[in-house]
């Protein structure tokens, strides 16, 4: 499955993992410093430009004005692609907490589209979740939240200290939050419905699969 | 319409605006240093205390184990003392971005309820909206946006730079993000549906009717 890591403007700390060779690199608008410092030169650099200030050379140059943000912008681009698999830089702990809600919507487009992605922050990995099951082993330590993105959703929690099996979640309860982990391996299944996992960037991205 | 003041743990950078003299005043965990800093004795200090660090005297202590957040906690009894808005401080800008959204579906709770609430962050604030009306004055400046908070939601918007007209909004594409106000007055109507509305803390709270 193709990769695509792409780079946003908000807060970064480094990568989590080696990107492969195959991997399609993406800057979005102000992420482009992100890359520079790796001294990564992204495939494309995209956005409106907004953010970072002055238009690069070689780069696609999209309106302020779009009802898709960059973000949104390149994971059109991603998919286009053929990447199946989509890790997100800068996109989750910038001064604009609804640019990282909307992120977090980003990221159940990729769950509706087929594909799978995770927000890499500082001190949390983001992911959406939708007919799969997600796991951790043993040493996996720290929280682990669990919400419904959209309308309620569907989940079975083993291994973590509040168990759930065929527990419902509703947008107006977060009875999900703060759950954690507690030495024994973890499997978290989406049954029905899109769910926003937020857990420890400690623990990596667990292993997804149905 | 009887108010409710909730003080939780995260950052806090003071009320905005008077408090009336007979709303109920709730410390939630280590929100009582926020109270306290400004000199005020809540009516009830609850939690499970493992913010605060120490049990206060006259707090009603909750066990760590428990569906409900702090916060929710506080919402119960003020729903049950009779309370039909309520104000959060200290309950976006905290460390816990998963609390933040355990926050966001509170608020959520509260419009279920037949209450309204709102988070005073140190930058935003954010209140869900349900069958309802938000007004601001031309005067209001900086950015707006509205996500759906569960399924699919039906919005209005007149004002902003981005109007819509009974336009949807789904929890799998950013379409209401970083709208913005532009000198004239702003009316914000959801038909249908939970929405998540953020917006610059600047502009208070707007009117809300329906």
């Amino acid at each position: 499955m193709k990769h695509c890591i792409i780079f946003c403007a908000a807060g970064f700390d480094g990568l989590l993992e080696p990107i492969p060779a195959d991997a399609l690199l993406i800057a979005a608008d102000g992420g482009l410093r992100h890359a520079e410092a790796l001294g990564l030169r992204p495939h494309v650099i995209l956005g409106d430009f907004d953010s970072l200030g002055y238009v690069p050379a070689d780069s696609r140059v999209f309106p302020v004005e779009k009802d898709d943000t960059d973000a949104m912008l390149a994971v059109r681009l991603g998919l286009e692609r053929g990447c199946g698999r989509f890790l997100f830089y800068g996109a989750m702990d910038g001064p604009r907490l609804d640019h990282t809600v909307a992120n977090f919507q980003t990221l159940g487009y990729l769950a509706t589209h087929g594909a799978r992605g995770a927000l890499v922050g500082r001190d949390y990995i983001a992911a959406v979740l939708k007919d799969e099951t997600l796991s951790f082993p043993a040493d996996a330590a720290g929280i682990f939240s669990l919400f419904c993105l959209g309308g309620a959703a569907e989940v079975s929690i083993e291994g973590l200290h509040y168990p759930l099996e065929h527990g419902i979640l509703t947008p107006d309860f977060p009875l999900g939050v703060s759950n954690h982990f507690t030495g024994k391996p973890a499997k978290i299944t989406v049954h029905e419905g899109l769910v926003l996992a937020l857990w420890d960037r400690s623990n990596g991205l667990g292993v997804r699969g149905c």
